[in-house]
């Protein structure tokens, strides 16, 4: 069985990335908040940027997949390119009245060109150029610039949208509409690419979870047993609850735990302020409080029936919690002792984004040197890459990187 | 058949309206813009305007049925009663580790007990005091004063969960998820209340429009052929189409007219700026610029199929636009002269949103004096209701007023 | 001296109120915010309810001026009329190249159309009617509705823009800049109305304070001898000692007592959360948490100096460092038990901004129904007063008055 | 006469700059916006780059003054040193009870460390270590990492402070109360700092011009006689018209030509979308409309006084009441032509930023490639730098560079 998570810092073996495009050239000053960025990126300065953490994971020895060429090459699956077409162009999104002839159009579209589109979307006036354009009041009502599909620039955060535990994948609900066409890809990919069709298990039901929501830099996959998850901006309770559910229920997990994030912006996902780096050892963001957190196990109710149990912990008890939930006596937390505007500046920095590679070994962005320069005190070996372009849209390594195959510790 | 709508200013017969309650009592200053209100009602003085309301309307004949009471009659029928609870319960929302105990809860209430909450909500405190609460992360979640099932503050205005077209009724998809609920309420009325079960067509299909939306307040129906929609804040333009579609390929309505309000807070539905009170006349705001506009109608493809046919038309053309659809030679728009900020508070105090009771007789709030004066100068019968905490909540007569019958016009 | 205010709850004798009037009509959807309002007024309403509570006030035999009137009065004298137009339309708001031309203007109204303007503003329409308009930037870039002299809707709360403290008068210098010619009325009034000419001793200096805030919402005064200021959203630290050291440098106060509000805009001043309604009894906001406090006294430093000592107080504190302040053992807090959302929407509509007339006698508005109730049941006459319309600009009976007169406690 | 700047584009000889430091370390993501930074730098890599921008500057021959080693030489003149002392510590801002004691602190220091503070400002938690700290409202009221000194991160963008016209320079009042210290700092240089002492004239008053705020970036001079400026959210009417009063009276310059940018948060200054780059020539934002404009002049009023005449142009007008300004035929405006996003992606990175050193040569950031592309196309030489990290702060080489000496064009 290829695919497998079963770690968090075992050996890396197999990862999805997304090298930066077209979708971040459709962000500009007016609608970058829309989409979820604070800042704009320079495409290529970008792109030569991820270049260099992709060459870092292969010097490694991971075999690095490409969004893109995956989901070209899945496009070439005709039910799997009608299935992403269906639910990209869902009348219930652009109208019953441009809906078939928008279907045609992208249809007769060869397969470069067809990512292209559903990675960068496409206005209103790329379309007025087509002579037989139907009428449509959502067409005509958008103005030229907006999009009748929309880019999707945090496509560059390849760890949201899927989440491996073990070996199947749970296709997450996404918080914000504007990412909800991501997963779809994913479920598309997995289901049809030839890399994957027939050899992945799923997590979640085809319908998709609405309003319970899950991202993917909320999950840490410690070992094979154990899911914790982070409640956050991104990632609501009855999502969580869901997740834990069928991980549960599967019998394969034995306990999912849950971290309560303050509610703040810049604690986005559970990954932003707490990372592992080694076997016992998380990179945490230094003014981040105790958090309150719960254990779900799977118990038996008095009439035989298989439930679920919920067990509460003070905000002090966040690292005997965790330990516990390792299967260790205690578990160190690595912050850097630096003034609380300097520690926050790393974390807004993806300070504690950072992936492993394999036990003690980190990719990091090379501006958080505070934090570095802490981890390399503290025995981790840390692998720097430059993100003055990439960390614009406020996401490191870990956030970039989707593992399909990493091996569980011995 | 005893429930149509034939126009918009013909008798009206029967209407439903909601009398503010427990769910006004649920805003705070911290929550209400979360509720889509601007102000908090003092809710006896609210009770007190809406029975004068009540009373005008009973005076001229209307019949009158309150929201409250269909509901509690209408979770009487188990099959309602289970319906509405098991949507409102949807483990997406709440959990599944809480859904059964709640429902079960629910289940057990007495039905005045049970509208009580499905109007006002419940708290996480009010939980708190069941000894028998079970462990949920989502509830746990929650602080003391927020809500597990969620208050509907906003069924208080009537007109937009659902809308009548002719003899059959449109189950609306509203734009805020906070409305989602109320438009639950109407389909289990309408399905299962003895005055309306079995007598009802839907517009709509069953399982909602989701991202389509529209609402009440957008819809115009001067006669059964025709209906005028806006587009705007709340009503989407793929709501717009997909509404035009069903009553089109009905073969009952012949022409769909769609309006392009400006976007604006203050614009947040058509009857807000543009309203009819007699066969060929409107209030409208004084400052409202010309609106471009389409005209969707039924016509045949080359190889003979069915489709729609949309007409666009330019901002000028708005009253030409109009006056056709109602096969009139001309409309009138009545608007007061007055100076730009006494126009924008009169249409921000629901100056435009009046209710006809028959053609040229209209309910209106009394502190809209200039634009009451100027319908009366053109011969408009004005009946005044007061408005100082009723308007709080940014909708007048009309808002507040579903008809069920209306006659239409010989 | 007629002039004197001497405590809290003592006698009220004299009052300045300012009924809303044109300066309300000047606001409408786009605008308010900017002027602080979250609503439009009715203004011909808010004038029947300014009304009544005049009325009280009378019944009870306060006398009471009007600031429309005081302000007219003033302006027939020349050095006030020139002083107040000179620093209204001074040349770094108006610019230099419609100055003088403005000046001109304003100069040769009569003294109740200058009121009118003074008052309620000029927008740049009503300018651009007159032939001899000056060339100017300022004026061409403002649109027809903007205002070259911006209306003083906050006029209608008169107790903020000057305060007395005992015999002699602060006046204030204003958070917001949108209140700032708030303060040169005062002064005009104060040092050139035959009522009040040559009467009058100030606190503040003839320049102003700046960015030294304080607001007479924040300021109580017990008694001759003590000041209590609340740091809040207006009123700042800077203010407060500014404040503090003149008067105490008189040695007329003996100490000032300082309250550390939560950063919120509900508790926007200090008297919207406490008031004192008898000698040793306060009504208070019942989710108001303690509060942390200074008290500020004048002591003798080393070398003989004089010198201003500052003690700080814990949040559990409170209750003791205001009794001792009034020299009593203790004080009384009254807040009705309601739940949290009820609590907050009563604070939101003022239900702790209430008027003392004398020794436990209130002035209320009547939709405060919860506390009214309260304090009637613990002994204090609450008299009551609509509020649907004043209360929409955020104050209560308190925020609307200025004492001039109000006797100590024996 | 060595400082003088008597156009845009001729050969640059001697400019201030400011290389980031200890303030920008003061951001973080909770306060960045009220420092009016969208974004955090890396500190150390923006250093980098501004070393680079000033080799390139030193290459061409212009003398490069750091704003840094101004400001210290500067202190050591002690009444500079007083001077700044008393204005930076004003008791309307620090508070009466605290403001000795920090005026003896500072004046305690050795001028390095007295620079660090009064550039990186100094909080609560760096004074709370001093044993002799002084009881007070305003020092105890602040949290530990709030300011009581506040940083002046904006000092990057020397531009705007102060603006030389010909022989004299402008000491501006700036719009946000954040960058007021700037303008202190520039004072005293110009005023005691051995270069300047006794060469400069000043066209501002010494006091200030509070209100009515003009900033360098909107501000272009491109011939001695000849001054442009923005009108713009940093730059309002009053500003330009009490600047444009000085500099007509003093009959040096004899024509201001005022711009009325839209009003738009990227629009902060006009040198972000139109920045001269050769005699005849312009680098525009490609979306940016054709802007209303006035030409102030110096007339003669009927009576022989001297008075300003304003002339106002159409939008359509502005080419060639630029031309007419400039005494040439006609201007040519570059501006590449790329999609609106992209447009608006190079204008939001300060594509239009750019610093003439000599006719026809700019530097430019790398960043902007279209932009730097098409300018080269049309004959300009282009020098480009690094703007990763300094671009992050929305200002570019211009904005950067505060000119003491240019040469006019012959």
């Amino acid at each position: 069985m290829p695919f497998q998570v079963g770690s968090e810092v075992g050996r890396l073996r197999q990862v999805i990335v997304h090298r930066p495009g077209v979708e971040l050239r459709a962000l500009g000053p007016l609608n970058k908040e829309r989409y979820l960025f604070d800042e704009l990126l320079w495409v290529e300065r970008a792109q030569e940027e991820h270049d260099l953490f992709v060459s870092v994971l292969q010097d490694r020895g991971v075999v690095v997949h490409h969004l893109e060429d995956l989901l070209r090459e899945t496009l070439a699956v005709e039910e799997a390119r009608t299935d992403i077409l269906r639910r990209s162009l869902d009348e219930r999104y652009v109208g019953p009245l441009a809906a078939g002839w928008l279907m045609d159009m992208f249809q007769d579209m060869d397969d470069a060109a067809l990512v292209g589109h559903l990675l960068g979307g496409m206005t209103r006036a790329e379309l007025a150029s087509r002579p037989d354009c139907p009428g449509s009041v959502v067409l005509e009502h958008l103005s030229p610039h907006e999009h009748i599909l929309e880019p999707l620039p945090n496509h560059l955060f390849a760890r949201d949208a899927s989440t491996w535990v073990g070996s199947k994948v749970a296709l997450n609900s996404m918080h914000r509409n504007v990412r909800r066409r991501e997963t779809l890809h994913y479920d598309a990919i997995y289901r049809h690419h030839p890399l994957f069709a027939g050899k992945v298990g799923f997590w979640s039901p085809r319908k998709g979870e609405g309003p319970a929501t899950v991202e993917g830099g909320d999950i840490l996959v410690p070992n094979p047993l154990t899911v914790i998850v982070g409640l956050s901006e991104r990632t609501n309770a009855r999502g969580v609850e869901r997740l834990a559910e069928r991980l549960l229920e599967s019998g394969d997990v034995q306990r999912v735990v849950v971290l309560e994030l303050p509610r703040a912006r810049a604690f986005m996902h559970l990954d932003t302020v707490l990372t592992m780096v080694d076997r016992e050892t998380f990179v945490r963001y230094g003014e981040l409080p105790p958090l309150r957190s719960w254990t779900i196990t799977s118990g038996v109710a008095g009439h035989g029936e298989q439930r679920l149990v919920v067990e509460s912990h003070a905000p002090g008890d966040m690292g005997h919690v965790i330990a516990e939930a390792l299967g260790l006596t205690g578990v160190r937390f690595l912050a850097a002792d630096q003034d609380a505007h300097g520690a926050a500046r790393e974390q807004w920095d993806d300070g504690c984004n950072v992936l492993a590679l394999e036990p003690g070994v980190v990719v990091a962005y090379a501006r958080n040197v505070v934090t570095n320069a802490h981890l390399r005190s503290q025995g981790v070996e840390v692998i720097e890459v430059p993100g003055s372009e990439l960390g614009r849209g406020r996401g490191g390594p870990r956030c970039m990187s989707c593992p399909v195959e990493r091996d569980p510790l011995d």
